[in-house]
């Protein structure tokens, strides 16, 4: 776990609220000082939160002043109440912090359907405007922790003209692995002063290669949200304001802000239900980047390979199989595979080196890194993933009941 | 089990080839009189086995007298040698039974990537062919089994013209739940005289709303097969022959057909692997047929869902997740969810009568329907699946290692 250094601009505070759990932390408040940007990247649902649709609705022209984040119910397909608690929540930071309602983001994570009983925050808004403070961000990432087995928190540096702007991050959740339990957060500071165009540019670019590249199940959640905040604290630093995603000036900036999102991502993917192995898998010589990621998630979402690997068997013909249901061009007899850097199937067939008990011992790692080689083109990709254990199905299975 | 009648033209033998079971047997030839028709349908995977390929290339203009079909090893990813192995078998079959090597059928399930030793069907497929005889169905059903934990096999009978027509047919793999273990196959017999083009008419039709909405896991093997034969040896009693799909004296064929083909991909979702619930996933109110298979295939296909029916737990919840990210028209505030006709979700939110003892009683069934209107259009459709339970995780973890 890294160090994390305060953000100028950023005040933290956590809070039981007792939404669900008992003897831990539930909410989140995070106070941001005026002049702060924001930037937002949602959930595709269609069955969206009223807290994704809150931050949706208030993102454009916002002047963020608090991000409120709570755990243990996700006010999602709750209907009016739903909008009601949103509404509620926003009000009662608005008036402990003194702003408009609309400059309130919010965020839940945790049970779909029941309703979010926002009275509880009530009882905690004041005194958590009062004790927030810059450095808390392990807290943080406490708060919002649902079967996350470990908080979830990254951090960078980066130049910015002649200055040092700092960028902190904090996730929950094992990636898309979806509701009553692990909604995707993710909640990214910067002291940098970026205008909103351009932090929103920013974070639309780093998302592909880093949320939108983890998987732990396909099932994508009704509330994952991803919020940028930066509160423009470094410009008195000297760091210059910048409000083109395209000024040259920001790329030692975007390498950071990159670096915090791929971070946090591979940690949840780390970290996917019943999970004993990260696995990656890269899929090169596709006709285009576009048909390399498409293969890569069926490989990733596949049942039969995720188990194979929990057994620990370099199984490379369900890897077959997950190409060839990927609806992608591809060439059977092009086709080769590797685990862990063994070359395992070459050209269609069985690699003629083939070893079992090297590539056993290989299994045995609790990285896997699976790669496939298509032979047609240079179109390549990368996707992170875990395996699919006893333990997922006990804790997905045994959960509500 | 149904009583399987005989087919006239068909006549049924298997072996023991010792391909990789033992103390079992894992071949099956059905011997097909002179003037039988063909039709198939296949895996859409763009790695198919070899004798997928074998089949499709033999499709147009057969004349079919043989399908010999192992269990054990699947031929598929096996490169030269598993065309080597196809042209091999059919060789031998051809010249015990006297016809051309394109006359005779193949199929194979099991094993992905290890070569198929065709060489061990070479002892037994003379005596098979003395030893067909019409009645066996169910030893038929028995030889081609995998991981299934009983034989699948269904039978109709049908008005044609005047005469009554019987359809048999046998299947084995826990749908497309697929490679090393379970590839669908499955093979439809008739006696009824249909030309080749109106059956493949036929079988093309009947498999949309029958093997087609059926999903173990998702994953579409590399081998999936669907073959029917039609001997027309009811013509001798009096059976007209028909040449168009568009024929209306084959309105109660195509019932008993599609009968047939419903009795057995049911039997499939039934036996998943590791299934202890049969589950089926009705969706009505969708703006069309199409966009219902693609909402209900979004909650077969969901690893949370299933996870919670395994768990008896109706997670309406994770319904709501896996018709939102089915990227379908759905509108959160019309949905509506039922569990084995109880509702649990109304409008977009919990139902006012939900009563959690009710729902947990009837979610003790072995069978459950998940209901769900969206309340936007007039199409429906069906699908059938099954729980995902630690069962599927120690078969498909601990097989090949």
């Amino acid at each position: 776990m890294p160090a994390m250094p305060a953000i100028a601009g950023v005040r933290l505070a956590t809070a039981a609220a007792g939404i669900k759990y008992a003897g831990r932390t539930d909410v989140l408040l995070a106070v941001l000082d005026p002049g702060t940007t924001v930037a937002g990247v949602f959930t595709r649902s269609k069955c969206p939160s009223a807290p994704v649709e809150w931050c949706r609705a208030n993102l454009k022209g916002a002047r963020p002043r608090a991000l409120v984040v709570n755990s243990g119910n996700a006010n999602a397909f709750t209907g009016k109440s739903g909008r009601q608690a949103c509404a509620f929540t926003a009000r009662i930071a608005a008036r402990a912090i003194g702003c408009r309602l609309a400059d309130v983001f919010l965020a839940s994570t945790g049970v779909i359907g029941e309703p979010l009983r926002a009275e509880a925050f009530d009882g905690v808004m004041e005194s958590m405007v009062v004790a927030a403070r810059p450095g808390a961000w392990l807290d943080a990432a406490k708060a919002i922790m649902t079967t996350d087995t470990f908080p979830k928190v990254a951090t960078a540096t980066a130049k910015l003209g002649g200055a040092t702007v700092t960028v902190n991050g904090v996730a929950k959740g094992a990636g898309m692995i979806a509701p009553d339990m692990a909604t995707m957060l993710s909640f990214v500071f910067t002291d940098a002063p970026i205008g909103a165009r351009a932090l929103q540019r920013l974070l639309s670019d780093g998302v592909t290669d880093t949320f939108n590249a983890v998987t732990v199940d396909g099932d994508t959640s009704t509330s994952d949200t991803l919020l940028a905040f930066a509160t423009g604290a470094a410009a008195d630093h000297g760091a210059p304001r910048i409000a083109s995603a395209a000024d040259p000036r920001l790329k030692p900036f975007r390498a950071a802000l990159n670096a915090v999102l791929a971070d946090l991502s591979e940690q949840i993917a780390r970290d996917g239900e019943g999970a004993r192995k990260l696995v990656e898998i890269r899929v090169e010589g596709a006709v285009s980047k576009a048909s390399a990621r498409r293969i890569a998630k069926s490989i990733a979402n596949s049942p039969l390979v995720k188990t194979a690997i929990a057994g620990e068997d370099a199984n490379w013909g369900r890897v077959v199989m997950a190409v060839g249901k990927a609806g992608e061009p591809a060439d059977r007899d092009r086709l080769s595979i590797w685990f862990n850097g063994i070359r395992v199937a070459h050209r269609g067939a069985r690699d003629p080196a083939y070893d079992e008990a090297t590539v056993s011992r290989a299994m045995k790692s609790p990285t896997i890194a699976l790669k496939v080689a298509l032979g047609l083109g240079r179109g390549a990709d990368r996707v992170l993933t875990c395996d699919l254990t006893k333990d997922y199905v006990a804790i997905n299975g045994d959960y509500r009941s």
